[in-house]
């Protein structure tokens, strides 16, 4: 036996470190006909008058599926959950006398379910359609005019999760890659994030690994049931993540621009995770140790191999490209000053400047030799 | 970047196969003081009249931690949670009007509390002092005579767990190792056993991992602060394993042999493993890269990497030498036939013969070149 231990280990500031964390009760069934065990699901919690949050044709499919145990449909779903659409939502589960939310979708269907159990509270089964992650975590997010308000709240962390491959096959290839950049995200800010412990590092390095190898074959052959079970699986690895460790600096400036440039978070995804790794690298070697290994990546080029990833899933490439002018790199550098966080790496004005000059551009970041694991020990 | 997803990636009967699984909601404390937050973190969950379950030694200390929240200790902790054990400490609990049981300990003081609770129904908060994983599973067990009675009550499980390292800097060398290996087996056959999914995999493998570098450095140093912490938190993954994928041919025969020949659990651990994986691996050899990369093996030698990891800890290394007898291999196959599982490799009499025989005299497995990489694809 060679000597063990020898691999570096990713974690969270080295692994001494001491951490914390919360795990909520839940339930998850995987793979595919998973979705066909919706009625059973719904038995086994005890309910009986449940209100699917869908879109018009999921919404109709499940009405069916669920029989006499649908007491109603809302199909109003719109992205970033307005503050209106909850309230029609929250109208429509009291008028029913809900006492089960079904959401089918992507963050949009799940957020939507979240903000009527903030009101009312009822348990959540969520059929993911997508790579958001939102279905593992207890975080909330309301839109009121542009302000986007968000919390935590564990009494809306669906109970039940039903991931079924089948119901992703038609995720168009542009959404698989924006949506599937999105979990890898949540993957790789999951291993410096502020709750981020050895656990969910174990957990997101294996997530990337999948994401990647099941994203490139769910975009060279969108139904390949093996390839987008592949991918799912590791979104909800993403999302579990994501519900423990939390996000940083690259989902931060996602919001910071998409709020104020009306960009779509997705595709903010794509293009800005290489550039906020290539920043973020020199303060989190082991960390990105973990990536490239995942990403089967040379050492210090964890950021180049997201960036190619991205590329060879056709995401968007620059923030020029999704339609951000040059002229807005300065003034979303100030907004973004304050409300980033400074860890891992703390972030001024001018690099967050540099930072978003290279997303407009969309190169590929330059390999960080420094980080070579012979810099590490 | 190079191809992604081209390691094997350890996971239950091939990536595609469906799963599911359930979480408990709980909450984890690692790291060096992590003993020393039980008195908030009784608070925290709204509790005031603690019940103490640990040796006399431990008992002591923790009562003057809780200051006025212990109502009263429980020191007569026995292994394998004796009926009248369990009875009187019922007794001590209601008398006090206990709304909270601490138990700090291995699995005897875990599995006693979890007796406890299972009569009247209060949170516990555990102090692990072992590699047990009791901590983490919803199991319990008791003993009538030589009959151990065993089931599974989420109520059990702890609600709790502060992992403090420096309360295992005591463990003697022959603990670390036998319980130790205990924690390796919950990993291996977490990649296997009847719950196991990708998720508990990629614990497991890490769990494995760390265990493996952990003990190691806990044995040629017992005070090894860092070393602990790495087992401590390869334990921590281990019993977060054994929670959900449960275990297997290996674990159910060491519940046999030590309850036919009142042998030792953790010793039984360390000398059955190595042999256990060899006669499964065969059936299971994704699953074996994974102990194999963990473990920086040679592609077909998980068991002997196994085995040479008992023998670096120096855990006992064969039946013969932690006391069984040649004559009673036989019928101990004959008694285990019925007893053990048919998964992930139909056993019967004479292939388990075959096995005790093999751990009998405690030999190296011999690796198994079928089960090269290239043989797996």
């Amino acid at each position: 036996m060679t000597s063990p231990g020898q691999v570096p280990v990713p974690g969270h500031d080295g692994d001494s470190a001491p951490f914390e964390y919360e795990l909520l009760a839940r339930r998850v069934v995987f793979g595919p006909g998973a979705g066909d065990r919706l009625g059973g699901e719904v038995d086994r919690i005890g309910a009986s008058r449940v209100l699917v949050i869908a879109n018009q044709r999921r919404a109709g499919e499940l009405r069916d599926r669920l029989g006499r145990r649908c007491a109603g449909t809302f199909t109003d779903v719109a992205q970033h959950v307005p503050v209106e659409t909850a309230t029609a939502a929250r109208e429509v589960a009291r008028q029913l006398r809900a006492d089960c939310l079904v959401a089918c979708g992507g963050g949009s269907a799940i957020g939507l379910a979240k903000a009527v159990a903030l009101d009312r509270s009822m348990p959540i089964l969520a059929l993911p359609t997508t790579y958001a992650g939102s279905e593992m975590t207890p975080i909330w997010g309301m839109t009121t005019g542009r302000r986007k308000q968000t919390g935590r709240d564990r009494g809306v962390a669906p109970a039940v999760v039903l991931y079924d491959p089948a119901l992703t096959l038609s995720m168009p290839a542009r959404l698989t890659a924006s949506s599937g950049m999105n979990a890898v995200a949540h993957c790789v800010e999951g291993l410096y994030g502020p709750g981020a412990n050895p656990v969910t590092g174990a957990l997101a390095t294996d997530g990337l690994r999948r994401l990647a190898a099941g994203l490139v074959g769910s975009v060279r052959e969108p139904v390949d049931l093996e390839a987008r079970g592949q991918a799912l699986l590791g979104a909800h690895l993403a999302g579990s993540v994501l519900a423990v460790a939390g996000v940083a600096i690259h989902h931060q400036l996602c919001h910071v621009l998409g709020g104020a440039l009306a960009l779509d978070h997705a595709d903010l995804n794509a293009v800005v995770l290489p550039h906020a790794v290539h920043f973020v690298a020199p303060a989190v070697p082991r960390e990105m140790a973990g990536v490239e290994a995942a990403l089967g990546a040379e050492p210090g080029d964890a950021a180049g191999a997201l960036h190619d990833l991205a590329r060879s899933l056709g995401a968007p490439a620059s923030l020029a490209e999704i339609g951000m002018n040059a002229a807005e790199l300065g003034p979303a550098a100030a907004a973004a000053v304050a409300r980033v966080s400074q860890r891992p790496r703390p972030a001024g004005q001018a690099e967050l400047r540099t930072l978003l000059e290279a997303a407009w551009t969309g190169e590929r970041p330059t390999p960080i030799p420094d980080l070579a694991p012979s810099a590490r020990t």
